[in-house]
């Protein structure tokens, strides 16, 4: 299915939620879509993208990494609530898994970043979060040898800056999709890929109207929602979600819909973090926004439809950081 | 070279610095010895060790792994003065690398566990680093069904305990060595593998005694000595040592001498980790365990010397971890 087709038919599957008759949405051409391959991508960019995302020289502890919170041996997340910044410091968010991140129609939860280059620097310069400059970060790069000739190789550039270092961050990240999970293999005609349970779970998703927002190849990520449609969502964090980058009160609680890819993997649940179970994930969601009181049953199917959504996880060797030499800048960890 | 006559020759070797004749050490026979291969070790055990390894959830946080302090992105160290734990407590001594560390006599700057499983029980359960127990770390393995078959597999047990996890965890250890470092094909025969002033630098670190402790094939690890021998080292830091294990005065500022392989990497030095240079730490040691001021000119082939110490990185594809279950206990972070 091209994505084009894709994205008309999220059209129509929302279209027919909201008339309440989400049986017409086709069997035979689902509202979701295989992972698609990712785009013809610089090798060598990826390479030191991928360093970079490992490197905890971009914060000012030398502690924290990208990989810190999107644990890419945990699903792309930290599963945790809210994450921990500079100072172990709370975070005010769950960290959104970095795995297929570049379906996403923005990024971040409230979708303050247009793309993943740009995301790519919101953590390094937060306060809360690894907590250095831009400024310092490039400063320490051109410090090391090592990255100096490689930011060279890839860039053509003695004079790396930050536009490089997001470019090389979200060239790596493009490539962290996860193809061939079971569900894929069904949707690429395998039908003895999933269990009769995942099959009516999968029914029950698309049926009850789950699918009107999570939907299209990364089931999510493609529209903004509002958390407690039927029934408001009591919670104490205090994210406004899309209110926060528009300022318009229309769009309080208004948040990215996540990605349900690897959900199996991403837990906890929710902008806060406060589901700590599929199974809670389902029954609230089900409540607050569908107004339906799933059975026991019915959300134990849905749980298991959405396990088969885990996808084949990046495999990569771990990169190996070329040393700081004598002049970068040291860590500062405790001050 | 076999393990027992580098030993030999250590042992030779120390006796001729005592007595100011380390020209009498045969040049064809050096005081060190390439890297040895790995030992003999279940492939399984490895693999579950890795992921053991690489996995947050055997801290009180969900935050902090093995890996978080011995980074085998960089060098097996956190390239930190000293270490940061739970709830960021600055942590009292330097981050020893993980790698060759097989081949100590015993682990810990003081020596006070036996063997690497020894070791890898320690920071789990310490307060200032991973704030766990080891009773809790089990219940989570127990908790996680992918954990509880791999143990299954590798152990031929259904109750996995601290022991197995440890015995893996140094398993996944054993193999964290680094071969072929350029000193060590000069050392096998290929005499074009160093430059003349990197040659210099390993005879003056020969003749002028630091070969004394940093001998043997890991060029230390293999004796305590005193930090302090010539001239007083003076530092803030209060550990005391081989001290702290041993309870007796004599022992006070007795150290495990680090090995200088991949010294390059593992900045800063010393226990404290005060000495932030390469240059730095040749200097003081120079001074303090020598008696002996390297002009700059020595200093910097020393440190080009030391620089061919570094060896091939371990490779080794990221693992991915096995999920939570509902039944795993929550992290528990800012508790």
């Amino acid at each position: 299915m091209t994505p084009k087709i894709a994205w008309t038919l999220r059209a129509i599957a929302a279209a027919a939620v909201l008339g309440s008759s989400m049986a017409a949405v086709a069997q035979s051409d689902e509202p979701v879509s295989p992972v698609p391959a990712p785009k013809a991508v610089n090798p060598a960019a990826v390479e030191l993208g991928k360093k970079l995302f490992f490197d905890p020289r971009l914060s000012k502890s030398g502690f924290i990494s990208c990989n810190s919170c999107h644990n890419l041996s945990m699903g792309g997340s930290d599963n945790l609530k809210t994450s921990i910044g500079h100072n172990w410091q709370r975070g005010p968010i769950n960290s959104p898994t970095v795995l297929n991140s570049r379906m996403n129609l923005a990024q971040f939860w409230d979708g303050r970043a247009k793309d993943l280059k740009e995301q790519a620097g919101g953590p390094i310069a937060n306060p809360g979060e690894m907590a250095f400059t831009h400024e310092l970060a490039v400063e320490t790069l051109r410090s090391i040898p090592g990255y100096v000739e490689e930011f060279k190789q890839v860039f053509n550039t003695d004079q790396l800056s930050i536009d490089e270092v997001t470019t090389a961050i979200a060239a790596f990240e493009e490539t962290l999709v996860t193809p061939n999970s079971r569900f894929d293999q069904w949707l690429d005609g395998d039908k003895t890929a999933l269990t009769r349970d995942e099959l009516t779970g999968y029914q029950l998703f698309k049926e009850s109207g789950c699918v009107a927002c999570h939907n299209g190849p990364n089931f999510g990520g493609n529209s903004f929602q509002k958390m407690g449609l039927v029934q408001p969502y009591k919670t104490a964090n205090t994210a406004q979600g899309r209110m926060d980058v528009t300022g318009k009160d229309i769009d309080r609680f208004n948040f990215k819909v996540p990605t349900l890819r690897n959900v199996e993997l991403t837990y906890p649940y929710f902008h806060d973090g406060e589901a700590e179970t599929l199974t809670q994930a389902v029954d609230v969601m089900g409540r607050l926004q569908l107004g339906r009181e799933f059975s026991t049953d019915e959300n134990a199917r849905i749980v298991a439809f959405l396990k088969t959504l885990t996808g084949q996880q990046p495999q990569f060797t771990l990169p190996i950081l070329p040393p700081s030499s004598d002049k970068t800048p040291k860590p500062r960890p405790f001050d």
